[in-house]
């Protein structure tokens, strides 16, 4: 029995409305009544104690208390008696390189994979989630050890999917010419794009698309599809090959 | 004496135009009649082969010889030989992992550097000139082993940068954002914004910003500052740190 409980979001701030408002139900939901205390990781933004803050605050109007990983004597002992793990957004190459620096990765994939405690990530949260951080949009302002990363599922996530503006006269690569492009690399994994507006959650061996807006999978050598929300995706755990031609059932 | 005598262009193609069409004259008057042939390195690209078809006959009408260093039996022996060298746009990672691949980071910086070559670079080309690709606006595709690149200037690019849609309602980071989170780190040197239609003139200590549309200069912890084109802005050649007091006069 796979104890996996993953909440993954696109985005943490949605236009028009305030922090985690737009996925806030979702929240409650997901770390349900039995969690007191929610371990947040404000690794990805520079200033850690107002990201902190503003963090427990939002938590606090859900019910939760929140202790943040930079405030704890040591990361790992703060992990190892978490309850549950929020890894907020930033940026997803300092996020990643600070839970290396730290001896986290393996940690929060034993406690999320074996242990059971629930992991909701935004954004640069979500993509450390997955099997790495090869499909960020995130500008790699430092050099983490390694782009795999905490790999809770088996396949990648592209956060603030975008689709391509017909009207735009700029000459960078849209966001599907990237993640083509990353596919162009062999043995290459599912990258799912995740819009904002839209959220995983992963229950066990379920994988179900919620929230406002669609998802677009990409998978190697073969045409991306769009999933609706509420859509059942738990085919993405199955096969961690891209091109298995068993993918798109 | 410095030999150095750089072109770094921020886009192949500009909006409405052909590939390199916008640029050509500077290219005829940096190559000059001197150079016969040059070296073109397609790395960034997956298809290496289409790539160089398409660099050849642009060079061709401009009245120069295109070799492509994926066809030479010996990278390093190529760059040695090399009259000129053009490293093409794409996804800048795996430029510079296939540069580092091949053992020519530091082959080309000591023909530019010490044998006054001709460096022509186009986007992730021009990315890969300066102190390093933290400041690129690729996706990481692929691990190189470092991001530290050929040095051949002494700040950062962001080719094609964008200024904020204020109309836009997507909430993830707006490239001054990104820019601004490079400079959160420590001892980061300064990113000149090279909007598409710009490119750099580097020859010995003198930088002129070329082209039709002005760049912004992002020193850490000074505010951001516009240069027209046509700018002398040799200045950058001179300062290395960042927030050195003396960088803007």
């Amino acid at each position: 029995m796979n104890k996996r409980k993953l909440l993954l979001v696109s985005n943490s701030t949605l236009h028009g409305s305030g922090y985690l408002d737009h996925c806030q139900n979702h929240i409650c939901s997901f770390f349900t009544r039995d969690v007191k205390r929610v371990l947040f990781v404000p690794y990805a933004l520079h200033d850690r104690d107002a990201y902190a803050k503003t963090a427990r605050e939002k938590f606090r109007t859900l019910g939760y208390e929140l202790d943040s990983i930079h405030e704890a004597s040591d990361p790992v002992t703060a992990v190892r008696n978490a309850e549950a793990i929020f890894i907020g957004g930033g940026n997803t190459f300092r996020l990643l390189k600070c839970l290396y620096d730290n001896d986290l990765v393996t940690e929060i994939r034993r406690r999320v994979l074996e242990d059971g405690v629930p992991y909701m990530g935004s954004s640069a949260g979500t993509n450390v989630a997955t099997i790495s951080i090869n499909t960020t949009n995130d500008m790699p302002i430092v050099f983490p050890p390694s782009f795999s990363a905490i790999g809770l599922v088996p396949f990648n996530i592209n956060p603030h999917y975008l689709d391509h503006d017909p009207s735009s006269r700029h000459m960078g690569e849209t966001r599907e010419q990237r993640i083509t492009q990353f596919h162009e690399e062999a043995e290459t994994p599912r990258v799912l794009g995740l819009r904002e507006g839209s959220l995983l959650l992963v229950e066990g061996n379920n994988v179900k698309l919620l929230g406002t807006t669609k998802a677009r999978l990409f998978t190697r050598n073969q045409p991306s599809v769009e999933y609706e929300p509420g859509s059942d995706i738990s085919f993405l755990l199955t096969h961690t090959h891209s091109d298995s031609s068993l993918t798109q059932q």
